[in-house]
């Protein structure tokens, strides 16, 4: 088995040295029983990665400078997942699985038919979910999950980015050719894709959406569910677009 | 909204007559509140639907024949999934998903690190998530879902399609690249796609699937959890396959 990977904040780092904190410090030594000479991968979530030795002390542990690891690239274009609500608790699955699948920010959005709204302290859950699927899925960006926001809201601020909308049942180009046919103009640095809700969306927010320049695209014949579409969309687009980063990708301004 | 859709198998129909289980009857007319005169969709499975008017009878529903639903080709290459069965009560969410997602076979698998053996009556129980999911997500053919077997065994039978194993933190190429490649010859009327369990797959595993002819593929440079991997394989295989239907494909006998 591989090292155990555990998300450490840039606080946490002095002097080669990490200080755990108390839970932590109780995962390491008392449900991996790990002991002090033993190694563990340490990740800032930002890129960085660094073998980290036990010491002595249970609430610090010594990096290994003479073998540290790679620090890799960010990978390109950065996909910018914006999902409307499922019922339930369905979004802490979608933020488990759009992590391991490489999401780089998660922007829970308010429609008119989404029924369920999440308690504001939901989102502190979901940053933790989201950096235990970091750990496990051996990826060394954590992704960002913003606060729920109004559809229309969301709509009126991104900008910059390729934006896609997922719709269900109208004639619409599919995903994967619509970005494989991309314009070098097209690929953008970050890709925003929205999905809607169980019901769809309204033909209110569809024209919202595409008077804000988002291109209305598909994911396939059958009709998706609020869980399943945003782990299709991400599928594709990070299937797709994971050449793009070896070329020139246009940056935008917001 | 669109109307009701309703999976009923081909003896329940004689003459334009649809006899409508118990069940059926109390959904209907109980549950949805429908009465004589009133339609919803009737499905075989096999891609076969017809307008169906309630009547009189609350146990017998007749089929619109002047206005007969267009029954659409079997949507080409049928793909297997192979899953190894992940722990707790994911596989029903994987049978949910993949039915969404245009599975045309399930196949549980038995692997040395699956934790998770099922009672054999989760079958009939997998087999009702997936006619729900088939009448929910507008497909017209009811996935097939096998009993599960042990990898050995299942690798020993399955030949004639182009059979892809898709490993984790190994150099193999990419699934979509793989199937983009394809060759006329590799274009078969099925293909096949092995996920492996928590943990992964075992050498000695990796070793029987590519001695009886799978091929390696990665699903990208995260690892993603026994419950996340079929359906990224599966959005993958469906979105690039979507055009092979349009031509010619081998047809293999098994």
């Amino acid at each position: 088995m591989s090292l155990q990977r555990l998300i450490v904040t840039t606080e946490q780092f002095s002097d080669n040295t990490i200080h755990l904190t108390p839970d932590q410090q109780h995962y390491l030594h008392r449900v991996l029983r790990l002991r002090a000479g033993q190694a563990f991968i340490a990740l800032d979530g930002e890129g960085g990665q660094w073998t980290a030795i036990l010491t002595d002390r249970e609430d610090t542990a010594a990096i290994e400078t003479t073998h540290p690891l790679a620090s890799l690239e960010r990978p390109q274009p950065q996909i910018t997942l914006a999902i409307a609500i499922p019922k339930g608790g369905g979004f802490d699955d979608l933020v488990r699985q759009t992590t391991e699948l490489g999401v780089a920010t998660l922007q829970p959005v308010i429609t008119e038919r989404t029924l369920h709204r999440p308690n504001p302290k939901k989102l502190e859950r979901w940053q933790r979910i989201a950096a235990e699927a970091t750990e496990q899925s051996e990826r060394l960006w954590l992704p960002a999950i913003k606060p729920p926001l109004p559809w229309a809201d969301f709509v009126g601020q991104s900008s910059g980015s390729q934006r896609f909308l997922c719709v269900a049942r109208q004639s619409a180009p599919h995903l994967l050719s619509q970005l494989q046919s991309a314009s070098p103009e097209e690929k953008t640095s970050t890709l925003t894709i929205a999905t809607g809700p169980e019901g769809g969306w309204t033909p209110t927010e569809i024209d919202q959406a595409l008077g804000a320049g988002f291109l209305p695209v598909s994911l396939g014949p059958y009709v998706l569910r609020a869980v399943t579409a945003p782990l299709a969309a991400l599928t594709i687009a990070r299937a797709v677009t994971q050449d793009w980063g070896r070329q020139a990708l246009k940056s935008h301004s917001q």
